[in-house]
């Protein structure tokens, strides 16, 4: 374990039990692990195959627990990952949150580095039928030490995380669906919150260089801090919003995964996948962080990948075609609640 | 055409025949448009299938000529392309570019924005067949306008690019005949050359999320100006080193296109394929400078995408196996001459 502020009062803190009254960094990754076994167990009663679980440790401290699920019979690729990570923020970094979280450090103040804690939750379903849509999910908690202090009390905790769908063919009642079960959670907690976060996806999975969206959206939000809410109360919110994925995708999964398809409609996936692809590796934030963190173990980070993808020069769907329909939502986002 | 200082004069200039006393743009313009056409008609020779011919241009000035060959019987996809491009350097990018160009503008007289050009050939061929190696190549000549000037004199210029070979399975002939043709080419004109830039291009060349090199390299330059040779003298080594492509690629891959080849090495491919998408996508500079440059044509710099490629979790090869080889090889370049 790494010598980190934070790593050693938690290690002194594990040994009890985890309570409402236990520091949020515990309760966070104790409510991921959970939902990732929920979530397990769920994608493996739709597959019919298990998942592959790889847990793994970080030198630098913390690790993970990375479950895969490859060519099953329902999904191509299923990754359901946890991370728990103990690290060290460098002066340039700490200035860089400090943006958008002043309480990192005092103005003027500020330490030449500064403990860290971040846990979450990352998922990606790629299923095998192109009339199944692609699903990803993530939440994560984030927290730094409070300067000089060595006791494991936080300065700054800010909460992320979102989920969205990326269909290869539209079927309105899915997104719908999607997007209600999601303003439903969002409504629960405050009705501000489903218009910005909805909008926020938009933004965020936007294939700038396609001048097209990644899929149909869903909701994302980043920096939530006491300037949103109380940290008990988001996350209250971020609980409600993981514990609704099941109940919102395996009924969608369900409904397509037997659909019959054709050559043609499996190309057309292929083709959607190379740009799921090329969001991932170009654009995708924390897919870019990953990969640039020393001593990231880049399998759970390109876990996210399909099994496979198809790239065609000047490929254009048939004007009227299903697919040229997809390609309409993705370039005009649409309002589905 | 946009108002550049430096596409004025050239589009004056055009209307004469291209001599030796032309600017370097145009002759370097010239130059790679002939070779685009050579090589495109090899490589047609080599696979029986024609290349697809698109000329576009940029609404901001320049514009280029894109060939493809996708779906072929030898190559699963072949892209030539050349691009001419006129544009504006802001002051940031200025001050960037002086770094290593110092007479790009005066210290402390650093204009706003300056007219820039550049001109270059861009190649990838993936074969279909799996003992057949991926091979990239690229040239390219950049000027920047002499500030203050509006006649069309040059600032600052430089020749970037190289060539480097990516296979399966190594060939360990091959991987001497491309090394040895690429060091009599650089030896004609510096026997420095060809140590200095075989390290640049294993460095460049390198996926260091993955720790391993993206192929058996090859060589990459860039940035070389005055400091290095006059530029006659380098625009000589920039067209024997281009002119040497045929000659190199054309006799292993014709030695390499009709053997047989098992799933397991199709596989393979495909996992190999999917890396060399990261490296793309991920670390390329070239890719990502044009990803973000706005007005730039998507299709043209993405036509290096493999037609498709694979990811599997936690896929390594059989220790002892040609696969495993070969993961070595790209885990410790070697020397080949």
């Amino acid at each position: 374990m790494a010598t980190s502020s934070l790593a050693q009062a938690d290690s002194k803190l594990r040994e009890q039990e985890v309570s409402e009254s236990s520091p949020m960094r515990l309760r966070m990754e104790k409510f991921v692990k959970e939902q990732q076994r929920e979530i397990v167990k769920a994608l493996e009663e739709v597959d019919g195959k298990p998942f592959r679980v790889d847990e793994w440790s970080r030198k630098e401290g913390g690790g993970g627990i990375s479950c895969v699920l490859q060519d099953g019979n329902v999904f191509e690729k299923a990754g359901v990952g946890v991370s728990v990570v103990y690290g060290t923020l460098p002066k340039p970094a700490i200035i860089k949150m400090r943006a958008n979280h002043k309480n990192i450090a005092e103005e003027g103040n500020i330490p030449d580095s500064l403990d860290f804690f971040a846990a979450g939750l990352s998922m990606i379903v790629h299923p095998k039928n192109p009339m199944a849509p692609t699903v990803h999910l993530n939440y994560r908690y984030f927290e730094t030490a409070k300067p000089g202090d060595s006791s494991g009390n936080s300065g700054a905790w800010w909460f992320g995380g979102g989920a969205d769908l990326t269909p290869c063919y539209l079927f309105e009642e899915d997104a719908i669906f999607f997007h209600q079960q999601l303003k439903d959670v969002c409504d629960k907690h405050d009705p501000a919150y489903y218009p910005r976060f909805k909008k926020w996806c938009d933004e965020y999975f936007y294939n700038k260089h396609r001048e097209e969206a990644r899929g149909i959206g869903g909701i994302f939000f980043d920096d939530l801090d006491e300037q949103t809410a109380p940290r008990e109360k988001l996350f209250a919110f971020v609980q409600d919003a993981l514990k609704s994925f099941v109940p919102t995708y395996v009924p969608i999964v369900n409904r397509r995964k037997d659909m019959e398809f054709t050559d043609r409609e499996k190309h057309w996936q292929q083709i959607r996948r190379g740009k799921y692809v090329e969001f991932n590796l170009v654009h995708d934030r924390g897919t870019a962080f990953g990969l640039n963190t020393p001593g990231s173990r880049v399998e759970s980070i390109l876990m996210s990948m399909p099994l496979t993808a198809r790239w065609e020069y000047m490929y254009s769907p048939e004007p009227g075609s299903r697919e040229a329909e997809m390609e309409e939502v993705l370039r005009n986002p649409r309002e589905w609640v």
